[in-house]
């Protein structure tokens, strides 16, 4: 008996799409006699749909949508696919409108339809928002044929994230798992949308072996791949055995279809060799950021993009990104010296280009500096410089770069490093300008190592934009290290506060100096309001800026150990 | 028998300046023999204190101040302060870390603790993604003396918004009002954090008196007051009596404290004369504007703000708001003509500064409007002037007045309205650019409303600006009709597809024009990206872009009746 996962990857509303692609993997599956199909969370809308949810016109839509799916699939196979459904009692009882579900499509029909019962509120997940929870164990008989029938256990996404014994805590009340292995299913599944973080496929499959064997149950996990604003799912959908084992498992960060063999003798999944998926954090977070670029420029309808070349590392690392993700020559890159750039920051920036066989254009930019000043001059008579003088040459390249992108439809990206983001070191309306943050949840020392990294078997990015001092280049001898401590201590300070959550008190315990770690955190509360007006950053941590980080700007904290 | 309502406005996160505003309403309340003081929802912390509520350091220091709060407060005064509690069993059963509760403190220390039961997760509201529920009815016993005993019902904001006779249907499964009635409770009170939208302080007292009939009950209402980000807290606190009259308000918009007596022996408030709160929407929404501005400014810290006047409406309203809310000397208006502005924007944008009495700065933006073009020349070889070079005109405005606001440390204000907001008849990093967005949330058709009531004792906005119409001024002869349709039909198309949610086929069949009515729908779709770029905007309405709106980008609506 045959059981299939597909890995989809769908757009955001696009009901039509994401039809044609559940009926494609179905098609296929057909031919390989596949007796069940799995596809992710939410698989008809993709995954997460967010406020288009509160429109009725859209869920309509989607009960219109899966009504025609179901006729159009091939009536032999048993094909999961996830959908919203409206809850009919909300007004009545009290309660959310709508279900995160999973539909059974066989025959022709729907034939049953399960609802999520743990809906995860909490970082980037809104799913209280929408949805009311199920009640009840999800299951369904499965007819194989010659008098079998196979028990299958449905899930969606959180509902197997709440194993107290693998966690050492309860997130929720109930723990679905455990209610379908009391009702003696033979098989689970489960429907995922589960979002990328670094280290987070190893430890889901570590997650999902520990529930394969405290419940004796064969595990089927379906999750989404490819990339939806901030968020990029690697994918990894896997099989697991009995015993634990993960006996086959889709490729990492793009669509996949696997088929596993249901073994009526053994009740078991029937073992296939498969290698381990474990790799370095590097090459696993460069392929999350370029499958988040690739896919925010696909699914936005650009096919090329520009950014601003300075010759320093983390606009290097955005280039190359970008240049795996669309090829060389969907990307411009821009050179906008200043009376302050070094000689180096040209060369550099142009060997890079070299390297990625990009296309550049240099525009100086001391004419519109020049024409700025000038223009303000009456204002600011008896004024010094200050920072006024170096963010309007950040906003000046930014608007180059904007009229650039304005001019030939290119998506412009952003480069700022989540070190820059977290202390406020960055230009809003200047450097911070994009459509996409490319690397804005990347520390600035991961930034070196995705670089050295990539560098594994030839020079890509130039030795010297790796070895110099990192520069701003805004002022004269500016080097970031006169504004800010060490990048290894900056980037430790800011993991222990933003994803440990230490207080102040607590990072000082770790062995930071008092005065450095008050600074560092004053910094990042003053920055807030810049960060409120980033672009969507690519989520590779636990806790990144965005839509998972909901900060108050006007705010005050009047303690000294308070963040 | 005297009970008080600290009508407070509190800083987020500022737990000594907001524990001193405690303590200094509890020592009036002493002068006048007040035996229980009910301040708002959070008034600890300030509401909404978001991810703050994600730091351990922030709930050990909030615990501690309470304690410190319970010692200094007048022994003999009861006082329920919003605060959050642990909640200890979470890890063990299952659950959210936190408790939204309200401590009763009396005789130096905290007597009881109460959690609120219903948590708002929708909107700009999400509770859920930090809040376990109550599970009981939260009560206490008052000793008043010689003998005398209240039952005092505690319920915190949302707790009393599910009134299923009122609303007609219910929004959750429990109703905390009519279990405390079922308790034979003397006295309702609630402690909330209420945001302003257009008409709601009317609707809230409707429903106030509604319940307090319904369960013939007296209802002290405590809302905070002040803006906190995006979110306005119009106050208006009120005290209701067992037929549902509204006995005494505190004023809406301004910090207040209000004293009842409870009448042993009609065992009802004592009636008092009290003069109907209900105002023209203008009036309120005006009033709710200054609010916004002034607390923001205030509460980041800002003395003076900075925003481009073009001599249109929408600078006009704005420049005339931030006068209300922070003195005329403490607005700078600049004027940025370009070859394409029309003489009157100069002598219109003059004449309004000069009714206002703020000053002004002009800087001609022709020098750098050739810079940038002659910068771009060789890139743009062989194209038309597009949006390209009218962006850039946006832009460098928005450069001039970041520098000024960076420069001087002024608070620069973007003067962008709801329709263009809406259409994306804005540019990003140019006239969107600002700390707030004060009528980002107003539609152009209330922008001239607010206008004309302004204006309805003496001439503040210069009627030429009232009356010509509305042009970016970006190319020659310009105006916004070219590319929108009229304001009122615009308007009246995007009220219905963001507040009332209905689909396209729906708003068409209340007799708009198909054809732009798709077009509108596209153009909202389309915005998405620049308003996730958007400054926090001031929230007036029921469905506000910002906070309470969250929509994906990357997206595709495949249905022709798809929002």
């Amino acid at each position: 008996m045959k059981i299939a996962i597909a890995q989809l990857n769908p757009i955001i509303g696009d009901l039509a799409g994401n039809s044609a692609q559940i009926l494609m993997a179905a098609k296929e599956c057909l031919d390989q006699k596949v007796s069940l199909l799995v596809t992710p969370e939410l698989s008809l809308c993709g995954y997460p749909p967010r406020d288009l949810l509160m429109h009725d016109g859209f869920i309509q839509e989607m009960a219109i949508a899966l009504g025609k799916l179901a006729k159009n699939l091939p009536p032999e196979i048993a094909v999961l696919v996830g959908t919203v459904e409206p809850n009919s009692q909300a007004e009545i009882t009290g309660g959310k409108p709508l279900f995160n579900s999973a539909a059974l499509l066989q025959n022709g029909k729907i034939q049953q339809v399960f609802h999520k019962r743990l809906l995860p509120t909490y970082d980037v997940f809104d799913e209280d928002r929408y949805f009311e929870a199920g009640d009840r164990p999800n299951l369904f008989v499965l007819n194989i044929g010659a008098g079998h029938n196979l028990r299958i256990g449905v899930t969606i996404c959180e509902d197997i994230w709440n194993d107290y014994k693998f966690w050492g805590k309860r997130f929720y009340t109930s723990d679905p798992v455990t209610d379908l292995a009391q009702q003696s299913v033979d098989v689970l599944v489960n429907l995922s949308a589960s979002p990328y973080a670094v280290g987070k496929p190893k430890h889901r499959e570590s997650m999902l072996s520990h529930s394969a064997i405290a419940h004796n149950l064969p595990v089927i996990y379906a999750n989404q791949v490819g990339a939806n604003d901030d968020l990029v799912f690697d994918g990894y959908s896997a099989a697991i055995n009995r015993q634990g084992q993960v006996i086959a498992r889709c490729l990492g960060f793009v669509s996949d279809l696997l088929i596993v063999e249901y073994d009526l003798e053994t009740q078991d999944l029937r073992p296939e060799s498969v290698i381990s998926s474990e790799q370095l954090p590097e090459a696993e977070i460069w392929q999350a950021l370029v499958l988040g670029v690739r896919d925010y420029a696909r699914k936005c309808g650009f096919k090329k993009v520009v950014l601003g070349l300075s010759g320093g590392i983390d606009s290097a690392l955005v280039a190359a990104i970008a240049t795996e993700a669309l090829g060389n020559t969907n990307v411009l890159g821009v050179l906008m010296p200043s009376p302050y750039s070094s000689d180096h920051s040209i060369s550099d920036a142009l060997e890079l280009a070299k390297n990625l066989e990009i296309s550049t254009e240099i525009i100086p930019i001391a004419p519109m500096m020049l024409a700025f000043d000038s223009a303000l001059a009456n204002i600011f008579t008896g004024r010094e410089n200050d920072i006024t003088e170096e963010n309007l040459q950040s906003r000046i390249r930014g608007n180059l770069l904007m009229a650039i992108a304005n001019k030939f439809g290119h998506l412009l990206l952003s480069t700022g490093n989540k070190s820059e983001m977290s202390v406020g070191y960055c230009t809003l309306y200047g450097d911070m300008n994009g459509g996409l943050a490319v690397i804005s949840d990347v520390f600035k020392t991961r930034v070196y190592a995705l670089c050295q990294w990539l560098n594994r078997d030839q020079e890509l990015i130039p030795q010297n934009i790796l070895t110099k001092p990192p520069s701003a280049e805004l002022k004269p001898d500016q080097v970031d290290q006169d504004s800010l401590p060490e990048y290894e201590i900056l980037d430790d300070i800011l993991e222990k506060l933003i994803s440990d959550r230490l207080s102040i008190s607590q990072i000082i315990q770790t062995g930071h100096d008092p005065q450095v770690v008050k600074r560092v955190v004053q910094l990042v509360n003053r920055a807030e309001f810049k960060r409120r007006q980033a672009p969507p950053g690519l989520k590779i941590s636990d806790r990144a800026f965005g839509s998972g980080w909901r900060m108050p700007i006007a705010s005050k904290r009047t303690s000294s150990s308070q963040f």
